[in-house]
């Protein structure tokens, strides 16, 4: 494996889907959304992104199959929009820069392919102050004033690191539209809260309300 | 050198080979099981893989006579089964993770086209516990159970780190059998019982009963 | 993003242009002297350089957009010379060599390319002593001594890092003229002084004399 | 820049010339061997290598000249033996392995087509115990044996790392005959002693004598 690869399990036939990604970083905060997402639209798997920048540990399941580490595609066809979801329990290796890149690149390929034009990204950012709070930074103006009026602070003058952030700029490059909603965090263990917050802020902005307490038990326990 | 490349010094006929690997990691108890196994089935070498990715330092022999680092290839035809057994002294650099993928890719196109289509690595587990096991990951539930039922616990929820886990799971998506056969070791230095235990256990499963003391002996000093 | 490309914005036409680099380092000071020299000569913005050996993360602006990491090339055709200017937030990953090779190549090609023929940086230079100085570096003994005479201090037997250093050495291998101009800084904090002591400098090798205070207020704050 | 590259300043004409390496390490012995080497056979430059793995760092010479890291070779023919001589200021950066790999046989790709069948490369070990030593590691036992009889002692399983040891033992992969000297070395600082040991010992295996102090004085300062 010189390279990235993908995987296809299925061809889900999508119009005009949604890509919505979440991945481990500050808090777990964009892994825990991107479960709730999953389970709540029961969402399928259908590929699998595989790359030679990923860590070189497996995981074993509770049966004792091992497992390289990759990205995990889903679809859920919901009423008002289809939605791809990517999630994963890793991200390239921390000082290898470049992966970065050519994994961000890699993933932006496969989901334009699939007709993806509208790109979101979850994530966590530390914050010293005990205040939840969902932040937000977009590929525009126009869409970084809606996100805001439908509750979202702007994250102006901040940083945003890893493929969360990276993902959400190379969009921009490719001149489509996209946010980052960034759930406030005050630790690095896995916050729940601050997940639920980011899905159900995403959720809100499709067209569905989610109750507190909904889906609370489906987090991963990471 | 640019790439990893194979230098094949004989060409034994091996029908359906098992392929075994054990190397350097926790307590060098995949390198030790190798080493007792080359031993104990008067193995031979047979071919050599070198890598630009391999540490930048050469060991000298009691001769004085300097040697790249490598990794190496022996058989041995066995009753039962024909053995492909690979050791060496050194993984790839710590933090190169590509280059553990590269590796392991090279190593299974080779033992593919000798015809290994079973895959066994050997390595160490820290326990903090003082009991000595073997565990088991496979590559099927199948085989997990039928490991555990000769005696081996299964890795539940695990997560193997560098080659020994890399090759398995890279020996799966390609459709391949293998399971790693995990010794608990206590600690980073040389740990002889537990090589010597899952040396014996491997030796097991092909058949053969291994007495204490036979072999002990044999294992390299580091 | 698997290499660093170039995007124009403009394709203005510049007769024999001085190329002009200041980038982030010691006292922020090549950076400083760069974003004076671009306010003070109202110059374009024309062409931006990415790469996939920038660092991460992303910038959000006041209005919450995102932004890849990017060298900016700017264009100003003073009386005497057209400039080409450059900067950017970043340096490619401090323990990635090879990226600083790749992109101060990427920067010459690019500027040869528009005919650039003089090449200066601007840096900042550690120094115990309380004296604010510019150091001077250059491509031939003429050179270094035609900016001695214009009050700057041979470098001599010094040693210049990253790409302050690396571009004008690569403009020599390719028989290009140039200078390093090298601000003395007490700190690692940004250092305007050094900054404007640098920027000044230059403003008068070409031929303009600047006044204390006339641009002070433009630095950029970090 | 994105490979290394040989840069010829001369075409001299050698006759089955000896390769001979002193670069930076432990104790600069090495480095200073080679100096000491080029100063007493009044060698001549003649070719430099170049590579994106060198440090990203300039040197600035007395003149103010800035200059990228580099091999330097050098010829010089004796009355027996012609030389080649390669020496620098710089080994590839320390954790950037495949580097060497790739630095070590661009230099043996170039002294082969020179015609060097025979390659010296010499370095230092640190030793704790006080004794002055020059130790020898070769690419057969007969040359081992050869160089053991002229003084210096097998470095029996021993570890030579970075260019010295593997520029030698990637010889023995090419079947060329060759040697690293090996002077003990108390400290990280320049020995000049052992530098001096290590030259006179070559110089000796090559039929001539040095007296003590005849060319000490032109150690390189570092």
């Amino acid at each position: 494996m010189e390279k990235a690869f993908m995987r296809r399990l299925a061809e889900p036939k999508l119009e005009n889907p949604i890509f919505v990604q979440g991945l481990p970083g500050f808090g777990n905060v964009g892994r825990i959304a991107a479960h709730l997402l999953i389970k709540f639209c029961d969402a399928k798997p259908f590929a699998e992104l595989y790359s030679p920048s990923f860590p070189d540990y497996v995981s074993i399941d509770a049966k004792g199959i091992c497992q390289l580490p990759r990205y995990e595609f889903y679809y859920a066809p919901l009423e008002k929009n289809n939605l791809v979801i990517m999630t994963g329990e890793i991200q390239p290796s921390f000082d290898d820069v470049v992966a970065y890149y050519e994994v961000c690149e890699e993933v932006l390929d496969f989901v334009e392919t699939l007709g993806c034009r509208f790109i979101v990204t979850m994530g966590g950012i530390p914050i010293t102050e005990d205040k939840t709070q969902v932040y937000i930074a977009a590929t525009s103006p126009r869409l970084a004033t809606e996100f805001m009026e439908k509750g979202a602070v702007i994250y102006s003058k901040g940083r945003i690191v890893g493929a969360t952030g990276l993902t959400l700029a190379m969009a921009r490059e490719r001149k489509l539209d996209g946010v980052s909603l960034l759930g406030t965090t005050t630790g690095f263990r896995a916050d729940r809260e601050a997940g639920f917050l980011v899905f159900k802020f995403l959720m809100k902005s499709l067209g569905k309300e989610i109750k507190e307490g909904l889906v609370e038990n489906n987090a991963p326990e990471e």
